[in-house]
């Protein structure tokens, strides 16, 4: 559906439909997994977790001493998810820019607990980490021509 | 099969299986897009790719004036690639870390053109980076007990 609007979106002289805001938030909420994007040691660090949206923002789980809780706190961070079709070669990704931020007051965090997010790795995860979005793009690559 | 390997493989108190170089390669060779994880203007930044190995080594194509060939010239950055799935909770993920080099010698470019490294995105895409890990990384959430 979003590749018939490829007329009224960007498109970049590679093909690749630049997408809207609204276009961003709809895909993130097809995907349960993203990718948060820090620098660890100095160096860049990339991991797969599953999300929520809150409102605009992306909430992620992970454990109170984890190198994550550490490496993220008020760290500005990149948040990625996206999704690919290796037969038909198009895929789109959807990339967000904030702050990162534990989430210490209690009653939100109860109130986190209840969108349903649960890690997939097993054992305790109590810290909640929520990221606001600065930057938002995404990126799309539709459908080729069939001459290519 | 590699989760019937967890009694061999280090698993953390996650639940965790820490992989070995092998098994991260093996992997690597299973999926055909990674993402690019660079530093752009001082914010973090990441980019899907597709890629091949050249031995250890991950090449990826992009365009000569492309804003990813500026940022990954000679910098350290991480590669990351991971497979998930939503109705058994499993997945992997495998991270290197090293330097990105634009590939400059012409007979090596020729080289690389017969490796089968075609961009899913459209337009003409001439400059080769290299990127030669000093780290390797892998983690996989094997399945989950049943009583889980």
């Amino acid at each position: 559906m979003l590749g018939s609007m490829s007329s009224l979106i960007d498109v970049d002289s590679a093909g690749i439909e630049k997408l809207g805001r609204p276009a961003c938030y709809a895909l993130l909420r097809s995907v349960p997994i993203g990718r948060i994007v820090f620098t660890e040691a100095a160096l860049p660090a990339i991991q797969p977790v599953n999300f929520v949206l809150d409102g605009d923002d992306v909430i992620i789980r992970t454990g109170m001493g984890s190198k994550l809780a550490a490496a993220t706190r008020s760290a500005i961070v990149a948040f990625e998810a996206d999704e690919y079709d290796a037969d038909t070669l198009t895929g789109w990704s959807v990339v967000l820019i904030g702050r990162a931020d534990a989430v210490g007051d209690e009653p939100e965090r109860r109130r986190l607990a209840t969108l349903g997010l649960t890690p997939w790795a097993l054992g305790e995860r109590p810290h909640y980490i929520r990221i606001r979005p600065e930057i938002v793009r995404g990126r799309r690559i539709p459908t080729r021509p069939a001459a290519l």
